[in-house]
């Protein structure tokens, strides 16, 4: 195969009206697969089939979980996130089924009543800026943009954010916080350096009140090699001063199931203190039945690190199945790039700049509903055009290589309008 | 017996030594029990066992309610709830664990985006105001104090709030919605009437924006006679144009298990739409397989309010326990009143004005915990201190009975107390 960017133009037609001729022929067929979003599998849900049909005891360290009370969750929740997130006890709110509720709240209550170290509630300021590392993660910048905020893109390198960028920012005071996501990034599958961690954690934010939301989403999520040992946020932030800075979220939702399981979010001491108070407000506690089946179930970290191994053993293949798909097909044509994750739930691509909406464009045409293009940065805007968000974990592994066949295919011919000026 | 208020002031020092003896060796017993909560007892949650217990199957209709998606929840979870509050499919929420939660959440909302009719979010007006009808539930008092509303206490009549006072409180437009537990009032436990409910459904409130908060807590909690049906909202306030404001709220927590039940809202298909596309940025969906595995228990309203039989079974020996109690060793001293409710959670009791505070301390220090007098008024501030809510759902008969004892003495000692002078 020959790099497309070394064709002739004449070559370029010819290839042009081959693959055009493939794709029409691959439209007839058909397909009707949706690999929008990083849902989990069937064969990943029925990993949980023993939760739910475990006989119950209600009973748990002496508390009846059946009934109303106890704020922060059940004790031994709490401990097992602590565990898994190298946090204590003590800094750790075990929640509902959803930790971008949590995240929500987290901002809605910054707007409402003010952050610990808040001069007055957000919703009081003229403008409420907020750092998004892109390509992230479509519904943290929905948060964003729901509250009015104005985002600002900070590009994503190897090793996390831009920093530079980052540091030169908040000097604005304006600027309240910034969306991370530091362990197999969504959706360039990347974990964040040492040396961006502890530059985050010494940030001297103008906003006194500056949030470093923290989404561990994929915090035992390896699907390629063992488990991978991750910074505690909140000790590198101590060092600095920094202790009130971070708010870590995480959740079980591709532990066992997704809107089913568990959430938790993570703070300094002095934080949950604050949040509590306000949390009393909004309710009595969350679903502790839940949380104590969640923990029948799990057990413990060095148990929920084994039991990712069963997610790991159906994820790799289909990951393998895209990356070495697009090695294949794609690498030689020299007509896009991506990264190769070993865990979490995307493959990131990027394709020649310009190229995305029409790909996405194509492969809808053709039954194949991928992420929207430009989905992964603020306002839908991906400047350049170019970054995909592969999300493999959902299909079935055959499904998955006739998705690859149709997106290859749509890779290819939006490469070709492009390059012969189409 | 005779009345405290026909005795002469010898019979009355008589009595409070009498009385104070009494109270000094029941303190010497060194009871411990709760019973400032509304929680439901354990033979109560032993009725959800099998809820706990019962294999599952995951898929519902057609969708497996283990991943994610579904914004507003299963749809037979919604047909049920639905049908409880007779209501439309289209104007009914499922959500997670909690009511409380759902109306914290509106209020928010309201807040941080505003609500339908809203010129702009709350948070940006200067002053908000809420009605109170009390004595109410503390919990609605306290959302409304955490967002800095002003909140104005209405009384409470036999019928309902005092609907002169609404009427004349709604001219001002800073005054922005209020609370309503409509069945089964909490504490009071009587029943909105008709008039009073054709009242509100035909307010015309300066605030366009305005919530009738319809917390309909108790909407199936009869515990002595058959089910009384009850006024839909939405049909009473389209009659005047109104069906934008009532927002109606409902919770299987004292149906099946407290803070781990399903809970919804209700509101006008214009008002759903709104709060959809806000609740689209909270939450991906609520935990759809709690609320399958409850419509799998609950079935439909016929086997609710059947279910609910259960529950009155346990509940009404109990509240008879108190009411004759009250009957027997009160009233004939002309120290107090009290409801007699067919339904909810609660015996609300009206001691002499100034005797609410002391009676409290008195049960305390003799090991019962009684809700905080006050609390069921805007700020714990009840201007005449003298209603208490008693919970009997939570003791067991023999522990009530107990309680009645140590409640009964304190009752009589603070009435002698002040008609003493001492």
């Amino acid at each position: 195969m020959k790099s497309y960017l070394q064709m002739t133009a004449q070559e370029l037609d010819l290839e042009y009206s081959s693959v055009r001729k493939e794709y029409e022929e691959i439209k007839k067929a058909g397909m009707k697969l949706d690999m929008s979003r990083g849902k989990p599998s069937k064969a990943q849900l029925d990993l949980s089939n023993e939760l739910l049909n475990m006989p119950f005891d209600y009973m748990s360290e002496g508390v009846d979980c059946r009934n109303y009370g106890i704020l922060d969750g059940m004790v031994e929740c709490r401990r097992m996130f602590a565990d898994i997130l190298g946090v204590r006890l003590e800094q750790v709110f075990a929640g509902g089924s959803s930790s971008l509720t949590l995240m929500y709240d987290t901002i809605a209550k910054a707007y409402t009543h003010g952050m610990l170290h808040s001069e007055k509630p957000w919703a009081k300021l003229d403008k409420v800026k907020f750092l998004c590392p892109c390509p992230g993660y479509d519904r943290h910048f929905t948060i964003s943009k729901s509250f009015g905020m104005e985002l600002i893109p900070i590009p994503m390198t190897d090793e996390g954010p831009d920093m530079d960028m980052v540091e030169e920012y908040i000097k604005d005071a304006d600027v309240k916080g910034i969306w991370c996501v530091p362990k197999y990034s969504n959706p360039d599958g990347i974990i964040y350096s040492d040396k961006v961690i502890d530059r985050l954690a010494s940030m001297k934010p103008a906003a006194k009140d500056f949030i470093l939301m923290w989404d561990n989403a994929y915090c035992v999520h390896e699907f390629d090699g063992e488990f991978v040992p991750f910074k505690n946020i909140f000790d590198e932030c101590a060092k600095y001063g920094n202790e009130d800075m971070p708010f870590e979220f995480a959740s079980t939702s591709k532990i066992t199931l997704p809107g089913a399981g568990v959430a938790c979010f993570a703070a300094s001491e002095a934080n949950m203190a604050y949040m509590k108070k306000l949390l009393g407000a909004q309710l009595i506690s969350y679903d502790k039945v839940n949380q104590t089946r969640h923990v029948r179930f799990l057990k413990d970290r060095a148990n929920v690190i084994e039991f990712m191994k069963k997610h790991a053993a159906i994820m790799k293949p289909k990951f393998d199945a895209v990356v070495n798909t697009l090695n294949e097909r794609i690498a030689p044509l020299g007509i896009a790039r991506w990264h190769n994750p070993k865990g979490g739930y995307f493959v990131s691509l990027y394709a020649m700049n310009g190229c995305a909406k029409r790909i996405h464009a194509l492969c809808k045409e053709a039954g194949l509903i991928m992420t929207n293009a430009g989905a992964t940065y603020p306002e839908g805007n991906d400047p350049n055009d170019s970054n995909l968000r592969i999300a493999p974990s959902f299909p079935t592994e055959a499904e998955l290589k006739s998705a690859m066949d149709v997106f290859c295919i749509c890779l290819r011919l939006a490469a070709l309008e492009k390059l012969t000026a189409r």
